[in-house]
């Protein structure tokens, strides 16, 4: 059976990654040999890094003077590689949800942090407005924001206007929309969600940026290393990065961000509009920070029992991944770049079935 | 045409590994679900991850009390990890070559290191022994080796006998020999040599030597987070840990350590056979310290113009990766678990070949 998969990362990629990180794995690039056994100095993946740092530069309009890197560690890791790097004696942090508020964390081994605003108290059910719950204050040696909180299903879909440079994890919604990178020092994504299968992280920096913070850096933690090494100081995760080039690659034939945006916006309305049409299921998220990629409902509290029938009920449908995380329970359906409509159609009416059935 | 990979790393994986990675690609444990796509949270993941722990403790005979975990970044990022988790005031190294090097440039960062031997004056062409070469002082809170220096072809195929904890990046020589683990306070290995494609770096650390540093390590480089979360704190390098249970799971089939031990010193002894039985190549490191993986040779004096022609002589033949790293010049014949015996004699025939056509 043809499975529906929903899972929140590592996650859905496009037959067309999938099937030609295959077919390397038999025969990179007319080499004789396998994408797990090249050489990251060969000619071969030198020409694969260096066209998926120029589409990710295409796709997302970022002007001249930032680089691409290609980090292993996760975002993560970007938590502390962030103010080691940029922090020189304050910066701004959003707490908007688990991952903000593991950045925050580490910040906090590094300089003052000054949490802006924190919807923590709320269950991260809504995202901070500027203007409306905070200000930002002058002198931040920069501002950080997670674009999209992955287990709570809220997003901040518009660049902020900081009077300082932003930093930003995009783990879960880089390439669906327009970014203005130039309002960044930073931008940083898991590739697991809409790119790349788990084991790389993109990283966009400015490069004027660097080289700003006086502590002394672990080779690996300085950006500035791989800058310079364009991402090749060590062995970068080969495999990762190949697929992330097919995922790349197929952005651009099927229309770029503009086209991603349009399907990110289409999914997703479908699915809020069944969950708002239903008696049996209700969103958690404010609905104006609702996000395009982590559609997170429960079921309404007279059916709140029904919960793991509907998660069987789904299974059986070969629909998978939509299981609530533990610290929001019920369901959450994550709609990436590569998920068809006809999986957002088989969900919407597994929801309309279970609903007539159990009413 | 089929090749004979001698590449350094990445390099060489077994059949075995590298089809069980299709085929997992294709449909993942019978999920319906690509091992692209797979949540690191499955079942089904969780059991490769367990056995695979599992498989390193037995094949190296691991001794309770220490914990096997799979992390990003490379063994670059150890050269940091070891002293931030282990460096209280004062540690030993051997500079034994590049990685030995670079990693204690990290360890300055941290404290005190001791520079017990260095082999840099020689070209790194021998290594260092005990109590010949240096002496191990009292004090040390462990001593640092690297115990295969895959640029220079030198290996120490013993454990040492230390009044400290060592620790050793055995990333060119993991799963060659016997180790006696219960000498070590942490074993560190880039999995991209003898175990995994690129992406994931296999630690093995001793559970009761952590948290004696006192100093605040950012949560992602601290050992005790990724102890305590099984390697699961954040999404892991999914495919490269899978692709690093199918080697292990083939070293148990073809006999363990005994046999991966005889067939290491049945391939180098027959290179290194007919380099010292030929006129025109001569081998670079020391005799006592050659490595059994990495075959580091150079074409005699009378010959030198010739390496680019033996290099494209070879090309023909399918016989790639032999270049020597460019510090050393020359060649370069890496002769990880995977590279068949045939491979070996395909090298040594074309030596032959290429000296009788060309004296």
């Amino acid at each position: 059976m043809k499975k529906h998969n929903f899972s929140a990362g590592p996650s859905i990629l496009s037959d067309y990654a999938i099937n030609n990180t295959i077919d390397a794995i038999r025969d990179f690039d007319g080499t004789g040999i396998s994408l797990l056994s090249i050489s990251h100095r060969s000619k071969e993946f030198q020409a694969v890094i260096d066209e998926a740092g120029a589409l990710v530069k295409e796709l997302l309009s970022v002007p001249e003077g930032y680089s691409v890197l290609w980090l292993g560690g996760g975002a993560s890791m970007q938590f502390a590689m962030i103010p080691y790097n940029f922090m020189r004696s304050r910066a701004g942090y959003l707490d908007t949800g688990t991952w903000a508020h593991n950045a925050i964390k580490e910040a906090r081994l590094f300089g003052q942090v000054d949490v802006l605003a924190s919807s923590e108290a709320a269950g991260y059910t809504y995202y901070p407005q500027l203007g409306q719950d905070y200000t930002i204050p002058e002198g931040l040696d920069y501002m950080h924001i997670t674009t999209n909180n992955t287990i709570y299903g809220t997003e901040l879909r518009d660049d902020l206007d900081a009077p300082c440079p932003l930093i930003a994890d995009m783990s879960s919604d880089i390439f669906t929309r327009y970014v203005d990178v130039a309002r960044y020092d930073a931008i940083y994504a898991g590739a697991q969600k809409n790119l790349a299968p788990a084991g790389v992280t993109l990283v966009i920096v400015k490069d004027e940026a660097l080289g700003r913070a006086e502590r002394p850096i672990p080779t690996m933690l300085d950006y500035r290393t791989h800058v310079k090494k364009g991402s090749m100081f060590n062995t970068p995760p080969v495999l990762p990065i190949y697929t992330a080039l097919q995922t790349l690659r197929y952005y651009k034939q099927i229309g770029g961000i503009k086209e991603l945006m349009s399907r990110a916006a289409l999914k997703s309305a479908k699915l809020y509009e069944a969950i708002d049409n239903s008696a049996m299921f209700e969103g958690t998220a404010r609905e104006t920070d609702r996000s395009l990629m982590n559609v997170t409902f429960v079921m309404a509290p007279p059916f709140k029992n029904l919960e793991k029938d509907f998660i069987d009920f789904c299974a059986g449908r070969g629909i998978v991944g939509i299981k609530g995380h533990r610290s929001v329970g019920g369901f959450r359906a994550s709609l990436y770049n590569a998920l068809p409509m006809e999986s957002v159609d088989a969900l919407v009416e597994a929801m309309s079935d279970f609903e007539s059935t159990h009413r």
